[in-house]
């Protein structure tokens, strides 16, 4: 029995009876299961598919037009009211759908939304469910999802319906595995929920279905807590804003906790490594003292020094103000942002795969100069962690090091070293937290409830006018949720080339955080009055009713226009 | 400025007018002051003060009849319904507050509470809030609390709005300030909330004031999060319910993660050092494959390789079903409650205190054989741990231990072990969580809100009443609020003595996981069917409206024979 055989079994199980579900549901995940979602408007009625005008790409379209000759250039698509339904009504479809990558809330709906899509403009049809990510479509590993089967998924977190992973179909011999799984089920469309690289994949396999003759049409959707795949016509990932509420619930009560106790500096790392987009929504959230933004490090091309002077600074303000605590937020893949670091670990891993390290310290003489004054600015357990723990290549695990704990001791030394200079009086003490897992799969909030319901309707219809290479889009966000608009977007209109071992490689690139973009610049106009004073603001935890419970971030409102 | 002055500061400014406070405060939060605080119907018309027996002690009554020959044998008191009201009505009191220790939800509303219940019985009185703990009474700091200053307080999180400290009144001459005090603002009556140590204090100074002749009044009230202050007659502290719903939100998020992953063994430690009720609270609100009782290991003597092969043995056994993730949560106090670790402490505390430690280890020749076994057993970072980090007494910092990641590391040892023996065949991977100050100062639940809220409530009935050495006592709490109990417990009734330094104390025990008690029974029970299975329940973020908006915990329900 696999886990994801055993996950499912275990509710499916309880899903026969309402009783059984109790049994193993708490009362807000039962209640969660038969709420009803709003449609968009175009969604509640017929509908027809106008296409736009002819598309480019993000860059290079000379290369992306040779990476996709069959789809570049096609239009994207929109969905808008029609007199009768223009679509294939008759014709029941076989269409799989697959999860890939992180898990994110809102996963189980969108798979919920073109189940019901299907269930309610092609009767009769067939949805696969891949298990186990991408692999599953490569080995042919799949349940047939029916009414019964997803209901105890409605609304529901995690991704456990079918589960995910982080395969690829990337090598000839895995695209045929694919044709193989598709020509097998008789498959007509496939629609595959990731982040950015899963959906560049899946353009890749809509081309190849596409240059192949094959009838199995692609479209994506767009995952991932960390909110870095969006566009102007994607304006979000779906997750980003029920983990950054879940985060922000838990840094609310940590500034509560600080401001009664007047003692700790809690210091608290955000998933994200690429970018840091929670971390910034987080910061828009609840007004913490000191926010680190990688984005703005590596533009700056800050130091870990410069990063660690800005805490102090900041630390030593307040301390003069009487506060000797606050909350500091830092983004998951800071390090990476810093290039001097970039730089220590290239050089550490070219030392540690060729010599052994002598105790004496003399292998530290083959680091440049700069390399060393910053290996020996770090504390001793993160030295060590860098020496010591590798991966199986033998490289240097930057992603095991728990940046909140090294930001804490460097700040203490240089606190200490302020002390001895009679420039700060006071006690820190820091206090080091990491959310990840906690906020990957807790119930959707209302928006991604609704947004991952839209999302895969959408992608049925789409499937059934023939769409492929497409991304489901829903727009308009910042409205009630019956004036969303929806369509596809064409996925090489998002696409540029990266030069990787010498080929042209089709990639959909992160969106990072704009440093003129809304909400950064927001951000920075508040984050000084921020440090000194305490705005803290709490979120509370997410609410499924009442006034709150449809707020949607900041973020997209602030990209979307919709907040000063 | 003091930190506890520019906190307040900080909500203060934002209450004089409701604009301001949406400032500051998220929708949530906004949404929770007004929320309207349901009253036992006892107080919500006339009611007179009924006395019961007289009271004994929990242990050793002779030598409570000395410690406090005013207070001992006073009997508990119970509010019931009258046909006029039979206290004081003309009369102002002047009146002092005080939080005493760490934060738990609910905090705000005693304050709340017994400021309403002046305002309506006993018009023209003054509450005096002592800033920042015991130590606001003896250095007289205080703040004195109106309508305006309290009220964007209401249903929040936090001790922000007087703070809290952890000194204690002890020596003859900080009873002697405390006196000075109540003399200089001429105290009818002082409320202390707070756990255990600070409610033995309350009926000290319930015992010398009314020694001394002095007219003010003590009145105890049961706080904190850990749940281990609780009696037959005072069924809760409160605090518990919010911070075991918090977390138990987490854990339900990283048990739909972990299920969904399908690779990750959390290792979740719970704060609460002395007693266990909130990992056995959170297991049975959430289900996990593995959870350790401190209370359970120490009434069995197990040794840490004990607990280690527990674990391994459950990864093993789930290894054969296919299931190679999984939930394990641990207590703060783990390690207090093993007797070997507890041997092995007192010993290096002993060598370091005298010897310097030499790198070949022959200081580890003056353990005895089985601490030396167990320092060998532990992982090399928790060794050097042990031996670097410690207090400024030269002691090892036990607290700083993070069992979790501990037991990642000799789970790991020994399951490699156990691969070489062929007796495991799958991939480990542990993940560690801690979960502490999110939960200390969340917004409180429904439950709480209106817990602390009767609580403060009858202290001013208690008070007003002329009561003195009694803890405020709300019961039949898994009734609707209207039916809920009031009154006061003797706190002498609570108290028994142990032996310091050659003199008898007064304590009153710290109410710890029973063995044979109903929630750990249950808990015992379903955990081997958990342990196998995965009966997971993510409870999902509090809830303020709806179904299961007023759910009290299991721990609770299961005491009071409301669940089987």
């Amino acid at each position: 029995m696999s886990p994801t055989l055993a996950a499912r079994g275990d509710i499916a199980g309880a899903k026969s009876a309402s009783g059984r579900i109790a049994a193993v549901y708490s009362e807000v995940q039962t209640s969660r299961i038969d709420y009803e979602l709003p449609l968009p408007s175009v969604l509640r009625s017929s509908f027809k598919i106008v296409d736009g005008p002819a598309s480019s790409a993000a860059g290079n379209p000379g290369e992306i037009a040779k990476l996709f000759p069959n789809l570049f250039g096609q239009p994207s698509a929109k969905l808008v009211p029609s007199e009768s339904d223009a679509l294939q009504p008759e014709k029941n479809l076989k269409i799989g759908v697959v999860l890939s990558g992180g898990q994110a809330p809102g996963g189980h709906n969108v798979i919920c939304g073109i189940f019901d899509y299907l269930q309610e403009h092609a009767k009769g049809s067939t949805l696969y469910g891949f298990r186990g990510g991408p692999a599953g479509i490569m080995k042919c590993k799949y349940v047939e999802l029916n009414t019964e089967y997803i209901y105890p998924y409605r609304n529901q977190g995690g991704f456990d319906m079918i589960c995910s992973g982080r395969d690829k179909i990337e090598t000839p011999e895995q695209f045929k595995q694919a044709e193989e799984t598709a020509l097998k089920l008789d498959l007509d469309g496939l629609l595959v929920i990731g982040g950015d690289d899963s959906n560049t994949n899946a353009c890749l396999l809509a081309e190849n279905f596409r240059g192949k003759n094959l009838k199995t049409q692609v479209i994506g959707c767009p995952k991932t807590i960390d909110g870095d795949l969006k566009s102007k016509e994607v304006p979000a990932s779906f997750g980003f804003d029920t983990a950054c509420k879940i985060y922000s619930e838990m840094i609310g009560n940590v500034m509560v906790d600080a401001r009664s106790t007047g003692k700790y500096y809690h210091f608290v790392r955000l998933m994200g490594r690429a970018a840091s987009h929670i971390t910034l929504e987080c910061a828009l959230q609840t007004h913490p003292n000191i926010t680190i933004i990688g984005e703005e490090v590596a533009a700056k091309k800050l130091t870990l020094k410069n990063v660690t002077d800005y805490i102090v600074d900041v630390i030593c303000k307040r301390a003069k103000l009487g506060y000797n605590y606050g909350v500091i937020l830092i983004p998951e893949g800071l390090i990476d942002f810093i290039p001097e670091v970039q730089h220590l670990i290239a050089e550490l891993n070219e030392i540690l795969a060729q010599d052994v390290v002598d105790e004496g310290g003399l292998w530290k003489k083959k680091l440049t100069n700069q390399s060393l004054q910053l290996f020996d600015l770090l504390p001793q357990a993160i030295q060590e962690q860098l020496m010591l723990e590798r991966d199986p290549h033998g490289n240097v695990q930057v992603a095991k090091i728990e940046t909140e704990k090294m930001l804490i001791q460097m700040a203490e030394t240089e606190l200490e070293k302020r002390k001895q200079e009679g420039a700060y009086k006071a006690q820190f003490k820091g206090q080091s937290h990491f959310f990840g897992y906690e906020g990957r799969c807790g119930l959707p909030t209302n928006f991604d409830s609704s947004y991952c319901y839209a999302l895969g309707y959408a992608a049925g219809a789409l499937l059934q006018g023939g769409k492929t290479g497409l991304i489901s889009s829903v727009g308009n966000l910042a409205a009630p949720v019956e004036e969303w608009t929806v369509g596809g977007t064409a996925l090489t209109s998002l696409m540029d080339v990266e030069r990787r071992h010498g080929k042209f490689k089709p990639v959909i690139k992160k969106a990072m955080v704009e440093l003129d973009g809304s909400p950064f610049k927001k951000f920075a106009s508040m984050r000084e009055k921020w440090a000194v004073t305490n705005c803290y603001i709490s979120p509370g935890p997410i609410q499924f009713h009442g006034p709150s419970s449809n707020a949607v971030n900041h973020t997209l409102l602030l990209e979307l226009g919709a907040q000063a």
